[in-house]
């Protein structure tokens, strides 16, 4: 349909307006409690307006705005995503999943479309974690995991999170009062870029997420014996760098065995001279997977194959597990009105998980939650030159007006169905 | 025989008082032109004196003392290593090959031993070129290879060659007096601590070098694409760090395979984030052998097999040769000579290569060259622990009596025979 371009463009438009609210001049940057995140914040409640929505600031500074059913004790329908962003970040990572809502109800308040829910959009605060060092802070105020020791989180002007609450208004203490009740809310949906390459090779404009990874992280440290390159032989090294590229490539085989992500990142190598054999080296493992049992499975495989190199070449090998996080499941039933969506849009549905952690993670506390993955270009995110099609707007508002009907046919309640 | 035991006690003791004069107080570092260079060879002088012999500073400050022949016409046989050390260095690198020759020629004047040329004891003043960064300044100013341009090089402190020079009392422009002339040398002959680990492994307290190996060294750089650790499918990834990791294990198969040594010391990676894939890695290598073809040879597979690996991966690679020098063989008479004195003193005689470069690589422009290795403790130097038997510094001596002997004997000449 002819309006989906334009709302499309609309929706271009908005991200680029948002996108020149920045702390710095010469990129993006727009954190928690900061000027810039009110000024988002009334921004959108403009745009909110202009679909004859309500809007507030709840007491954690989320942006909400509600499309009110006509029947005032109707269940909530809840769609959201963040409007924070890292240092040199893109103009679509979380901000899609705001403005987008936003403009398909603009459309909808035109065209006087009703729905037997009240649809709440929120724009969260702070889902980047990218000032106080701890990610979903907005999200996680909903559902009461906000906890009283973060009032000592400081950013790096060393302001702590309480004084920053103030500055902008708000009170630590109140935060609490962010809190959701559960009994009246269907469900959590929202729409964000992929951040990563999948849908690009597929050729596909849209995804429908099946679980949001959970991530386990370790760093090891390797003790081996420094030497001279010239005159310890082969045979004799404790060479720490080449046991961690044997373990290097080791977690690659075994992730792309068991169809998972694991990511070395860092390495830090000692003393790092040309002509010395290194005697110490460290790295970290991030591994992700939508099934907990299958990435702790392989976390051990890759520990015992660590060990047994390790040993083999004369070098200890010590690890710490430094994070862990179970994968959050989506709701079999939304997913299902996804795929119907997306089919009925001539798309071949392709489900993928995220590897990347959004503020549905937290919402699936609270709610059956459901998330559609749009288009970026070469999967490229938190970087200046992130970046979508128009055309795959216009698809995604295309699969969520579809989504939305659905919801709205099947008087969707808050009783999930076995898939 | 006792007195090898007694003299090897007095080495032991000479090497603990050069380990004195340091310019630290922390720590033994003692640089070119230093005044712990001068109090150093002022203590070399004192024991030189013990031993009859005559000594002097040439104009690139090395120190000398000769052991005279009776026929003042006689040809010279010269015998050293260097004075100088590294910071946080060890009392033997060097000193050893200085100190036992002095104390071994205190011997002979006790006993009037006299020999059929002259004996020159040489303690270079720059070998490890730790101060002005370019090594072997004190056996290269006697080949005549010393260069106009390293007037200007500068040490730490800004201090330029030149200017250090005559702090020291010497000058820039008279150190090319210092070249010798090759005709009436017979060979020159280094004792020095192996700084490896294979006399150790091989229960041995000398070995007969019959080579120092050449190095050639590169820098690659890998570049690849950075992105989010949990989003990118393994098979979608051109991950750099992987890519590297892959190329080192090849670099030590090709060179255990080979028999040579290579060393991938440095290791540098970018953006080196917990949870991002690497973009940019860049590496060292450092590879050394006692046959420059054969080195070569691996080099030419190593450079093809990077680039082979790098196109699978996606990721391109360049790499820049950053040093080359060519091995420098031993002297094959000398070496039958060491071997036999070895034998005599009925230890099992093993050859090996130094890796490690020595002022005989820069003597063997001038004359025929021969070194012997002493185990030292687990390989260890360049480090305060760096440690010598000594018993094996008598049985150094014992071979060192012999070989003398043998020189002696066979009225050593520089006409070498083929061995």
């Amino acid at each position: 349909m002819t309006h989906y371009a334009e709302l499309a463009q609309r929706v271009m438009d908005y991200c680029d307006d948002l996108g020149k609210i920045s702390q710095s001049i010469d990129y993006i940057d727009r954190r928690y409690l900061s000027q810039e995140h009110r000024l988002a914040n009334d921004l959108s409640a403009q745009w909110a307006r202009n679909a004859g929505m309500q809007s507030w600031q709840d007491t954690a500074g989320n942006f909400w705005a509600r499309y009110p059913c006509d029947d005032i004790d109707a269940p909530r329908f809840l769609i959201g995503s963040h409007l924070d962003t890292v240092p040199n970040g893109g103009k679509y990572d979380g901000m899609l999943g705001v403005v987008l809502p936003l403009v398909f109800l603009q459309y909808c308040h035109q065209q006087n479309i009703k729905f037997p829910f009240h649809i709440d959009v929120i724009g969260f605060g702070d889902e980047e974690g990218t000032r106080f060092g701890s990610t979903l802070l907005g999200s996680r105020a909903l559902t009461g995991k906000w906890q009283a020791e973060w009032a000592e989180l400081r950013d790096v002007h060393n302001v702590k999170l309480a004084q920053a609450l103030q500055t902008f208004g708000l009170s630590f203490d109140n935060v609490k009062n962010a809190e959701l009740s559960p009994h009246n809310i269907l469900g959590y949906f929202e729409i964000h870029i992929e951040q990563g390459p999948v849908l690009e090779a597929n050729d596909l404009p849209v995804g429908i997420v099946n679980a949001i990874a959970g991530a386990r992280r370790f760093k090891f440290s390797l003790a081996g014996c420094a030497g001279h390159a010239g005159t310890v032989p082969m045979q004799l090294r404790q060479d720490t760098l080449v046991a961690a590229s044997e373990m290097i490539l080791d977690i690659e085989n075994q992730a792309t065995d068991a169809g998972l992500v694991a990511t070395v990142g860092k390495l830090d190598n000692s003393p790092n001279g040309v002509n010395v054999i290194s005697g110490n080296t460290t790295f970290s493992l991030d591994i992700r997977s939508d099934d907990d049992a299958l990435r702790d499975i392989v976390v051990n495989q890759i520990l015992c194959k660590c060990q047994e190199i390790g040993k083999r070449r004369g070098i200890t090998v010590t690890y710490e597990e430094t994070h862990s996080a179970p994968a959050v499941t989506c709701d079999p039933r939304l997913q299902k009105t996804l795929e119907n969506a997306i089919v009925s849009q001539g798309i071949s549905p392709m489900t993928l998980f995220s590897g990347a952690g959004h503020d549905a993670m937290a919402m699936a506390e609270l709610c059956p939650v459901a998330m559609l993955f749009t288009r970026c270009e070469k999967g490229i995110s938190h970087n200046p030159k992130e970046a979508i099609d128009v055309n795959d707007v216009a698809t995604t508002l295309g699969v969520f007006d579809d989504f939305m009907q659905q919801l709205s046919a099947n008087s969707y309640t808050n009783t999930p169905e076995v898939a």
